[in-house]
């Protein structure tokens, strides 16, 4: 049977990486077939479009020497086979950036054709915008289960013949190098998006509303295109590359925990097609719930959406019972049978909801913590920013408290292979989970082309519905990409320890507090250097849009046509510089430590920045997104309403909060899993050096 | 030798403790002859001090049951002459709450004396107000030398009459007893003290400043007495209370690293002896730079508290050579002789100052940081919000590499005993610390008094030279509370591993990893708590104060007199009400977590506490100092100056600081030592709960 499963494994995951990308393509195909009749929303929308092939242009161009040179000092640092790490490296960098290329082609067309939709209902819109977003996730998971596909094929075929014992040797360290290439994108995306959206955004506002008073998303605001593409830019290739990176980590670290495992060596084979076996699943559970978002009529946006996502998990949650049965039958790992281990995926797929339930509740409009802000907004921005800080740090502590649950009821049940396999079951359905985060920005943008194209206000009023919608799903989708995170991060952590061939960690050894120490304090020197990236970029913007208003007044009169791509080409270099720095700090950190600190002082400073990052992101995430809706509560005529003083101060608030939810907070996602990864990789290095 | 040099320095550190004693008395009383001519100066430092100790008395009138409590389980839950723990936690909390009583009683008598002194000149102000702190630095530690030795004494007289191997058995606990006993005053003190002064400070700006536009310290405010009081609570009291604890728990931490570490059994009694005589030399070198400071004529007050200090550290750097040589000889402690050692303990002065210098930096006016924020403050309130945190953040990473750098050298040296001398190091000229430390709230209350004793300008000049050093001091003690409190904990924590006998602790053992989440969100928890405690404090005495201006309007004009007491009754009833939920998470969280989770899980919370809370606590102390001094700076003229725009964005960020820098930032000291000292406490309970 031994091979048989395998083989079977990977026909499985080839088969269902191409039922998602030919659906895909299908929906892509759909999509651009949608009529655009009003001619300035495409011209606009065309804007917004090259904008965003502008940077991802020139992010792949600063990204290419890049990935290179990694897999230059990879092919030359590893001996013999295990060269075509780099290989495997470049692959995924290649994958993890093609999906973010797709995901933002895909939703720069939708966001024109969901405002034209608006026109006809709310039903339409939807569907298209859905649509959109779903194209994101069938290609993120798709090109991530090719790519996995490939490499283990590659092991399987070309070195090994068919010896088991070949996959921890070799296919492990090519597996890493693919996820590492992963990270790689990530990393730069999401920090670089972050950047970008954020200096756009700060300099729209600052000087389009409050200096020259016009309104969000006026088409006479020279940085409103770039303020369109950074939602784009940081929210749709951000969080795809985001959890891209996620997806296959966990997938990897669950092959690595297998191969480590205690389970008698007829089974050995069977660990390694049993992730795949579930990701496969996981697809089918994802495309039958994509398919039904937006059917049937009378039914909210919320609804539809929530209908899709709890399809999918409940068919992830009943298929997986007979796989675990058939795969592993009466064999144990470590202690645990089929039932523990499938209780550990059913643990990590409810934690994924629990999170998003949370964040919901946390951040969510007309709940008690927005509505605590609300109240402080009166007493003026300081009470304001007090009350957002006390509530974030409120929720992380509480977030905190679900993923300690994950972690202690999955390793009780089946052990280090079930923190694995809980990781897999929160992400096992990450199709759809994509498909309605990537929706968000989609209807956001479609509002802001209703405004800019100066559609009728019934435009305005259905994309806003679909916003407000959206601005939930954006929440749940960032509480569940932080506790993805965090599990990825602990089982890669994990792994490490198994590549590293080390046997314990003492916790009291100094040497082990140090590196836990620097390790705490990484993710507050990487969002400190986020923070002022941000100030940096912002700075520059606001300066040119001022520069453009006084120097064109007939921009403000609507006679003169505002330069857009210079506004755009400040916010592409802001962030392609700016991003470098911080991008450093998380790639040098595990390296430095770990050549000159050794494996346990590395292994200190891994666990510091993943619980450390882990809760500064939560917090970051969380006060971020009270404060935005705390602001939109105001704006919808909560406390005094538009235009008073506590609207000023929550536009304070909302303004502190941007790059704390949109870079600071999710780059620490990608900064633990890629110090993560980045350990795994050297691991087999380190173990040289320091023998 | 044995047993002779244990007497010997017992015998120094009574003698010790005694001089810092009266020479504290000494002091006292010359504080009590300076004459205080002005009737109306007496009668309002009359309400400060009655208010003081208001808060005082009724603090102790809740902490005393909460002591008693506690004992009296201590009795029941410990076995044989460990009850006697009980006693040595009351005596503990007994010689801590003494010294905070007898600091705040001599700072609120120095405070009218000081501005009196002020007419006079300088110097003779600068005298006045360095004793006053002075004796709150020699009460510190003059009563925690004499607990320890009478701790001490009894042991070895008692219970053993000279068997060494009593130390380990019986002498541990009750020690550890003595510092829990330390620690809860502390938490106490500190949180509530805290609560108490951000209360009535936020109260006594937000309605006195920015609504009757009546300025600081005006005696028509009915909270300014409140706020003048805080100050001694939180300063003087909080800050005695939480350096009491470090101070003792080092050396109770020294002694249990000298009986476990690797020795040969003759030298095991001259580990007791080695933290105490370092002790008593400390005191030697203190009382010699308390000497000096204030004398002389013609050198500004910064430079003569510099000169007590730095004198203080060379006679404890120069003095420490011999004794170690003395003490150690040709013996080692595990691999490290006493040349070692001695470096570990230099290492520990080092980083204080280096600490204290960094933080100086990060905070200080005219310095790179808060000229930042005054930049920050022209673009608005957000802005300032921004970058305070930034800074805040880029200052806790740098902290962070100094202590990781005296934890790696200290310990590279001389091994595990290594961290407990170098702690020693930072901590053993605390009398003259403390006594610079102290200094600044009294020099900031005689500022307050002469404003509103309405005093001429050049009075309010003299104290506002002093005010300015102080808040420069302050600075550097918050810097150093924090660093010592880390090293503390650090301490605490392995000697916790020793007396709960476990051998090695496995990071990537899952129960841990969960313990250390769960750890590093307590602070968040801890913070978010504390934060809200001062939004309902404050927002208690704005209702107050607004109530007393609008049913005696005849305050404002002057013709009636603003009821004080009420005032102080509210934030006192406030932060002894707000101080028990954060005191029950940081008393009740190890023992939840020993008892449920297991030593494993406990010892991954109190690492994580520790990496978490520090670097959060350094965050939080320095983004409010440099907020603070921006919004100083702008009033002094830097910017746009005082009424602008850019000078109430900064006030919006001293806001925001102040629950930062003096509640929940030196509260999570107390937090991170509190857990490691109770779970040192049910260590014995938990080993026999366990196995």
């Amino acid at each position: 049977m031994d091979v048989n499963i395998l083989a079977c494994a990977l026909f499985a995951v080839l088969i269902m990486s191409l039922v998602s990308l030919i659906y895909g393509i299908y929906k892509t195909r759909w999509i651009f077939r949608q009529p655009v009749e009003n001619e300035k929303l495409l011209r606009i929308s065309g804007y917004v479009s090259n904008g965003a092939m502008t940077f991802l242009g020139r992010e792949y161009r600063v990204l290419i020497p890049f990935v290179l040179m990694v897999a230059v000092f990879l092919a030359l640092a590893n001996r013999g086979q295990l060269g075509f790490q780099a290989l495997t490296f470049t692959l995924g960098a290649a994958c993890s950036a093609l999906a973010g290329f797709i995901g933002m082609k895909v939703a720069t067309a939708s966001n024109a054709r969901t405002t034209s939709a608006a026109e006809k209902g709310l039903a339409p819109a939807l569907l298209l915008s859905f649509t959109g977003g779903s194209v994101m996730g069938l290609s993120v998971v798709g090109l991530a289960l090719l790519g996995l596909f490939a490499v283990l094929s590659a092991v399987i075929i070309i070195f090994t013949g068919r010896q088991t014992q070949a996959m921890t040797d070799i296919g492990l360290p090519l597996l890493t190098g693919f996820s590492m290439g992963a990270s790689s994108i990530a990393l730069f995306t999401r920090v670089g998006g972050g950047i970008y959206t954020k200096a756009a955004d700060i300099g729209a506002d600052l000087v389009g509303k409050l200096e020259a008073n016009i309104p969000e998303d006026d088409p006479r605001n020279p940085a409103t295109i770039a303020d369109n593409v950074g939602d784009n830019v940081g929210d749709v290739a951000g969080m795809g590359a985001d959890l891209f990176e996620s997806y296959v980590g966990t997938i990897v670290g669950c092959i690595i925990l297998g191969q480590t495992a205690i389970v008698s060596p007829e089974i050995r084979t069977e660990l390694v097609a049993l992730p795949l076996l579930l990701s496969a699943l996981g697809v089918v559970g994802s495309i039958i719930g994509i398919r039904l978002v937006g059917r049937g009529s009378g039914i909210s946006p919320q609804a539809s959406l929530n209908r899709g996502s709890y399809t999918a998990a409940l068919i992830a949650a009943l298929g997986a019972y007979p796989l675990f049965w058939y795969i592993l039958g009466d064999h144990r790992v470590g202690q645990a049978g089929f039932n523990q281990i499938y209780l550990s995926f059913i643990v990590g797929l409810v934690a994924g909801v629990g999170i998003g339930m949370l964040t919901e509740y946390f951040t969510g409009m007309n709940r008690g913590p927005v509505n605590a802000i609300v109240k402080a907004c009166e007493t003026g921005p300081a009470t304001t920013i007090i009350t957002g800080i006390g509530i974030g740090m409120r929720s992380s502590f509480l977030t905190i408290l679900i993923i300690s649950a994950v972690l202690m009821l999955s390793y009780l049940m089946a052990g280090l292979y079930g923190l694995g396999i809980s990781a897999l079951g929160m992400l096992c359905t990450l199709g759809i989970q994509l498909a309605v985060d990537a929706y968000g920005p989609i209807a956001d943008n479609a509002g802001g082309l209703a405004e800019m194209a100066e559609l009728p206000p019934e435009v305005r009023s259905v994309t806003d519905r679909l916003d407000a919608v959206g601005n939930t799903t954006a929440a749940i989708g960032k509480g569940f990409a932080i506790g993805s995170a965090a599990l990825t991060a602990v089982i890669l952590f994990v792994a490490f320890k198994e590549q590293a061939g080390i046997e314990s960690i003492d916790l009291t050894d100094p040497t082990v507090l140090v590196g836990l120490f620097l390790g705490a304090a990484i993710p507050y020197l990487f969002s400190s250097m986020a923070m002022g990236a941000i100030g940096r970029a912002a700075f520059a913007m606001i300066q040119e849009v001022r520069r453009q208003f006084r120097e064109k007044p007939g921009i403000l009169s609507g006679k003169d046509a505002p330069d857009y791509n210079r506004c755009i080409d400040i916010s592409t270099s802001s962030a392609l510089t700016e991003m470098v720095a911080p991008g450093l700090v998380a790639a040098l950190a595990p390296i430095a430590v770990g050549f000159l600190g050794g494996t346990r002082m590395l292994m200190g400073l891994l666990a510091g920045t993943t619980v450390s990052g882990v809760i500064l992101s939560i917090f970051m995430a969380n006060s971020g997104g009270a404060w935005d809706n705390a602001k939109k509560s105001i704006e919808e005529g909560a406390s005094e309403g538009k235009g008073s003083a506590s609207h000023k101060a929550s536009i304070v608030g909302d303004t502190v909060g941007d790059p704390f939810k949109d870079t600071a907070g999710p780059s620490l996602n990608i900064l633990i899993k890629m110090m993560a990864i980045i350990s795994l990789v050297i691991a087999p290095l380190l173990k040289s050096y320091w023998n």
